[in-house]
């Protein structure tokens, strides 16, 4: 079972005039940062001081794509073609890229957002044509997806590094699935019970699932929040909890490095 | 006196639906694409096929970023803080530039848009906030400006290569300066007046002010245009003179090698 | 049987610097103009222009509202909330209203675009949010949707005047929706055959489906297109077409008011 | 001197997923509510809540239309040509009327916002583009702007009435115009003084400048802010101040048909 595990989160999604998210708390807690590319959310400086910000954390930088839907945030699904979703992944990914030269991190990764995410995870042509498009930028990027998902498959057809993202608040199906958000029990309001989740997922790759029954669920990444005061504490207790039990946190691409048997390269 | 010279012309204009300039019509013309890159025209799409036709008519790319002005083709003075210009020329240099590894074709120059080209023709402080976009992207990257603008000198301070970027069909002031297009002769509308003009610039470093004085006027690169199919005669026009001079014409990075001496990199 | 009908036009879908269509040279041929609102093309000086442009020509202004998708044209599926698209539809008919008060020509009727429109026919909440915000700004506006859609049902249910279009250039399937452009067949091409088509619709409230089935069709307004030299003949040989069989071509409101049978106000 | 005054504050300033003031902790103590229109702010969904909650809180609604500029929150200068600014006033005015009459409450004035204030204050050219548009949509409209400016005296040309917005926390030129932010003392931080202030300008038409001279300032609306726990006290400070000098508190239209003086309708 895993030994190591990588922490991520949202960041940079503040637009403008308007800030979104306590950046700069939650980022001393966190090993990966998933940045925003100015559609959904974030603005050329705000990408630019991000980037910094993380560098000088010691945090490594992945491009958060998404939907070009500011006043939606990214998360309405819209019906486009693969060919252009493939496009747009290039685009953020390139823009993000930009900054990361300037600041001299290496871009480590790339986690789509919102309903690009969710889309992506169930239908293998929106997957394929994000694959695609990180493939065609920089075939060293790690692709951070849901476990199981569509998206995990195609980075194997398109020779990408992918790694598993898991849930510390969010309820799974009996499928690995997350239970939907309209659903009773969708999250883990528990902070004792998420801790306990997230060590079961990375110490032995299993977690109940929303029925009780115990489900394989392995991970490389945790999902974490730091948009509340509630949610940094989790994520406190979430590092207390990995680092009591021995597992070391550490970025995504050592953690694909050391896990590495789920990366099937193409032949 | 020069004997080598780019044919540059800007190209990827288009946007969604919406379609502007014939770029497969001038690109056999040309040596070098300007590529808008999704703030004052064009989108990942049409940006990613743009780079892909350039590379195909072995023309070498460049970056055209704007003002984030779509309805105004970014062609309105925009009061932007230096340090946004900087992040707004980062964000559209990678962005493009990740098209550009897709097509392996590599990023030869940056060529402002429209009214920040104007004003940071003048301003020293944009043309510095560019420049400084530039560099912390890649110092390779060539500078296009206008002759004698503070975008020149600014390159200089930067580190960075520079062109010197001439018309064909526009007057010049005897201070070098192009004659606002509000005033009278302001176009040069006599095609056989427009070709001998260039071979004059390229050949002899001169050419006659509006007002009859003659004015020292060296270029690097050609500035041509493709949306008509008299802008195309033009361009044909000029080609044949150029050619029947003895002057050669070659990609930007090839006149900047070989004409060089206006480079002064920093010390 | 129908004596009068309306025949309507997308207008106004150029957008800053991009010029699309041929507005002037369709205008004189048609009574209704669709007039895009800014959120998939147009912006507010084109707006003002083309409503000025249609009160000159005797054509009367209607709205035509879009999801915001400048760089799609409006024409990708996107999952808003039905509260959301009623907000955007208050918001453009109400952006349009302006200039039609500036030019002195009421407002007389509504036709989503694109996605929204095909949408909205097929599923019964966008339809009712899109007559619910019709409904909230004004009363009197006639709904211009597909012969026995969504579109037609919320209307009544909302208490708005309706009016079906149909289509000269479009082949129906048994049940009267449009024959998919994905397969074969759904274009007439036969120009002759399209103006008999429109005609029979017209006089006999009937159609050839797409399997030779004739099926009931009866419509309010015909949909015309001004795009291109063979649109704009289309539309003279529809004109002619019509006159000659003793049809009369008015605005919208006019045949609303004549065929009035299918307005079925709410109780 | 006066008697009456109206307290304003911009509203309606969040935009998707993004929040932005404590629009219902200031709404209570407010008369006038000036709405952001979806170009520097706002988004159609915010603009429908913000009416409602205004027509709720007996507040009258304003339109604030701005630059088409969400990024810079409105608040750079773009040189937008006068027919321009005339056409995004309409437009804007326009959509937030569609609220007002969804919501059954009439559009009551118009205050320009950031970038557009500010130029048009000083510039006759673009303060005639604005009242030209809000005259071409609604003669009845309350223009809404700072005294002395050039935007009061274009509203005289085009017939529009007028009313002087006065400021409690900002310090002001001899020649009344407002004391930079850049420059030292441009902030009044004390509130009783800023209190005293705003009492002076109401009861007796004057205020000392920051040079400490004695100058004219009389106003029909003072200025308010909701977007800090120190903005809200403030507010409530000056509305006690104003009720204890016996000065009613009232929404712009009442104080402009009581002041009513300034306002020199065009012969």
């Amino acid at each position: 079972m895993a030994k190591t595990v990588d922490l991520n989160c949202d960041l940079g999604e503040s637009f403008g005039n308007y800030k979104c998210g306590m950046d700069e708390k939650i980022i001393p807690y966190i090993t990966s940062a998933n940045v925003a590319c100015g559609f959904h959310a974030s603005d050329p400086l705000i990408m630019q001081e991000t980037v910094a910000v993380a560098k000088a954390n010691h945090v490594r930088v992945g491009a958060h794509p998404g939907f070009q839907d500011l006043v939606g945030f990214g998360r309405r699904n819209i019906a486009l073609p693969p060919n252009e979703i493939t496009a747009i992944i290039e685009y953020q990914i390139g823009a993000l890229n930009a900054f990361c030269t300037e600041s001299r991190t290496p871009l480590q990764h790339v986690k789509p957002h919102g309903a690009l995410y969710n889309m992506a995870a169930k239908d293998e042509r929106i997957a394929d044509a994000i694959c695609c498009g990180i493939a065609a930028v920089n075939r060293e990027l790690i692709l951070l997806a849901p476990a199981g998902s569509k998206l995990i498959q195609a980075a194997k057809r398109y020779g990408l590094a992918s790694a598993r993202e898991i849930f510390a608040d969010r309820a799974y199906e009996e499928d690995g699935s997350l239970v939907s958000r309209k659903k009773p029990g969708a999250l883990i309001t528990d902070e004792e019970a998420a801790v306990r989740r997230v060590v079961q997922m990375i110490r032995h790759g299993t977690v109940a699932a929303v029925t009780g029954k115990e489900i394989e669920m392995e991970g490389d990444s945790i999902c974490v929040h730091g948009d509340s005061p509630g949610a940094l504490k989790l994520v406190r207790s979430i590092r207390d909890g990995l680092i009591a039990e021995g597992i070391r946190i550490a970025p995504l691409e050592q953690v694909v490095s050391e896990n590495g048997g789920h990366i099937l390269k193409c032949s």
